[in-house]
């Protein structure tokens, strides 16, 4: 397994691209992105569990029953939430783009983000997916990143390659994702790519199981999305043997998208709206994997533990006191908790009450840009890992006028 | 009922004060509290549900077990939490006050706030308990409010006087509570004192059934702390029949307590880490209580939310989506919002979709230091109201930096 280049159209047989359509008045930003498969391929989403849900999402749910797809569409600046005629608009915005790809239009996933509640017009797709179907390209998938962002001020992209059956296999996928994160059971826009041959039966149970330790266990702000979903599409040109139960290369799959994914997640979190710092907490020696990650997402979402963080302050007390919310039965005179970075380890906590510690190398180590939060619980042998940001000024200046 | 002068001392036989002891370093903040009745009281108090509790909490549920008291000592800068040797600290801090007042150490209701898992000192409670019985006054419960206040920027202190059974009676309250506020079957720092005669049994039920809908109703930031406590002391003064059932008189007393608790709530979340405005939501026409709360307490706690309020941006949208995952179950295609102040009322949203506003309007209305955010969910008859406030850039800088 190794890390490439190439994002979306590292797999075989994948095109995309962005360009501006006139949904977002700012004419140097991509507002429109596209991801397409030269063959059918098998996919399979997940989906936010906010019930007000984006209407897009309604009509990808549709078109995805069948397993199959072969493009998606995806804009940025409106989120086509909220709106009386959303799922019209997302429809048509299907049915002008299947003309165009000559493909039938259920084999469309269709996303949107940006502002919930605002009228979404047709004419920008009237006018941009016909240029936007000739820019596709073979090395197209840094635009298509640029045309679903948001706040986001990094570009989320990735691909690895690895081997099954013989044949070399790819897989890459684009995110966006900054502020409204807290997914529960799916998350932000994530589209993935892969030329590996599977059933849709075998890529639905690989993504579902992979959510669970991933994105699901992200949090920027508490706010889960209206329009978070998680796609993947596999079209087969790697030419390995079908993957279609539960063997060797199946999980030779599931690493490679495991990969993948937990690498998208640090892009999300450490993009986090306005924040400096990645923060990853990472709960070990509980009696059950379920305990483990309630632990570590209420550490991760934690407001206090995320300024004090923001503050490089050693400020340990709020990570107990979010342990002992989080709901989750712990013993919490057993807990130990250390700060790590690059820097170094520092343990300030020892059996639920606070040890001498320097304050200096502390500070020194909370520097960082990526802070481990480690939590022993010293109850048993599970583990889990949650991915977070601090709360910063720019987080509240983002969010304070985010409309206009 | 109307609401007089006086706090935690309107009501007769209570004394209070407040002095430095030296638990802080700033000699000019008071960080010693004390309430005291000239006659023993009955007590109830709740605690906080957060699994990490302070060490105070655990000492006072033992000494209100015979439903009795006669004190109160609550110190600042130090929350007495995750300390190994926390309870014997708190045990011996009653010892020293009840040696002073002459009273059993087990009528004493023990309290502390502050930094969590800092060794605390005996010393500055020998050197300061005897001073301060001695400061005890009728005038005391301002020093007592600023006694226990951390990074709240106003007194806490509020009373009312109404009639039972052709008896003038009084009830004031003292509340701490700015940051990491999220309580949970219980809350901040509030002491209420009253002359009325009533039951322990009686106080205990008025005061686990008022929190219900007042103080568990507030959110600054989403953080359940570990030292939550309201206490409830009724020393009889004033003369009354003893209430000791469900009568016309309970509820009296109960009417009372309510507009006590709420002011307070109002006053705890309009002060709330860096807040600049009162944040009231308002949910009708649920179809049980339960929804209620829960949509109300779910918009109140939205980072998205608060930061929009904090730049006056009527971004309904993020109502929408906190409503949406807050796991009530309510049909989103029902949900009218408007926003209110002094300055007016605006609808924003309309079955679930936006409808035309005026944004200049809407401003206007936002601009306001007190928001009503309401929310009609169309589909019963109950309701529910959540304080809470604005997120800054203050919240930001005072958690970045709390410690120093």
């Amino acid at each position: 397994m190794k890390f490439i280049e190439g994002g979306v159209t590292a797999a075989k047989g994948f095109l995309a691209t962005g360009i501006h359509c006139g949904i977002r008045k700012n004419r140097s930003k991509r507002d429109l992105a596209l991801i397409y498969s030269t063959t059918l391929c098998t996919a399979s989403a997940v989906y936010t569990t906010n019930l007000v849900k984006g209407a897009p999402l309604l009509v990808t749910k549709e078109h995805l029953k069948d397993g199959h797809a072969q493009a998606v569409i995806c804009n940025s600046g409106n989120a086509n939430t909220c709106n009386w005629n959303g799922a019209q608009i997302a429809e048509e915005t299907c049915e002008i783009l299947a003309k165009e790809l000559n493909i039938p239009s259920n084999n469309i996933v269709v996303a949107s983000t940006g502002v919930i509640g605002q009228l979404m017009d047709i004419e920008p797709f009237k006018v941009g997916i016909p240029p936007l179907v000739k820019a596709l390209n073979e090395n197209g998938s840094d635009e298509a990143a640029e045309g679903i962002m948001t706040t986001d001020t990094i570009k989320k992209e990735v691909a690895v390659e690895f081997e099954i059956g013989g044949k070399t296999c790819k897989m890459g996928g684009i995110a966006k994702g900054s502020g409204m994160i807290h997914p529960n059971m799916a998350t932000m826009l994530v589209f993935i790519t892969s030329d590996v041959a599977i059933s849709s039966e075998m890529l639905d149970k690989a993504l579902k199981n992979d959510i669970k330790n991933t994105f699901n266990m992200v949090s920027v702000d508490g706010d889960t999305s209206t329009n978070d979903m998680v796609t993947v599409l596999a079209n087969g040109q790697a030419g390995n043997r079908v993957i279609d139960k539960d063997d060797e290369d199946f999980k030779t799959f599931m690493k490679a998208l495991n990969t993948l994914t937990i690498s998208l997640c640090r892009k999300i979190a450490g993009d986090g709206e306005g924040a400096t710092k990645l923060l990853e907490c990472v709960v070990t020696c509980a009696s059950s994997e379920e305990i483990a990650k309630v632990v570590a997402k209420s550490v991760i979402t934690s407001s206090l533990t995320k300024a004090a963080m923001f503050g490089a302050d050693a400020n340990w007390g709020r990570v107990l006191c979010a342990i002992g919310y989080s709901g989750a039965n712990v013993d919490v005179n057993k807990i130990d908790v250390s700060f790590k970075s690059v820097k170094g380890t520092i343990e300030v906590c020892k059996n639920g009450a606070g040890i001498d510690f320097s304050e200096e190398i502390a500070k020194e180590i909370l520097l960082e840009k990526e802070i481990d939060i480690l939590v022993n619980l010293n109850s048993g042998y599970e583990k889990a890992t949650a991915w977070g940001c601090d709360l910063t000024y720019d987080y509240v200046r983002i969010n304070g006028d985010y409309r206009t």
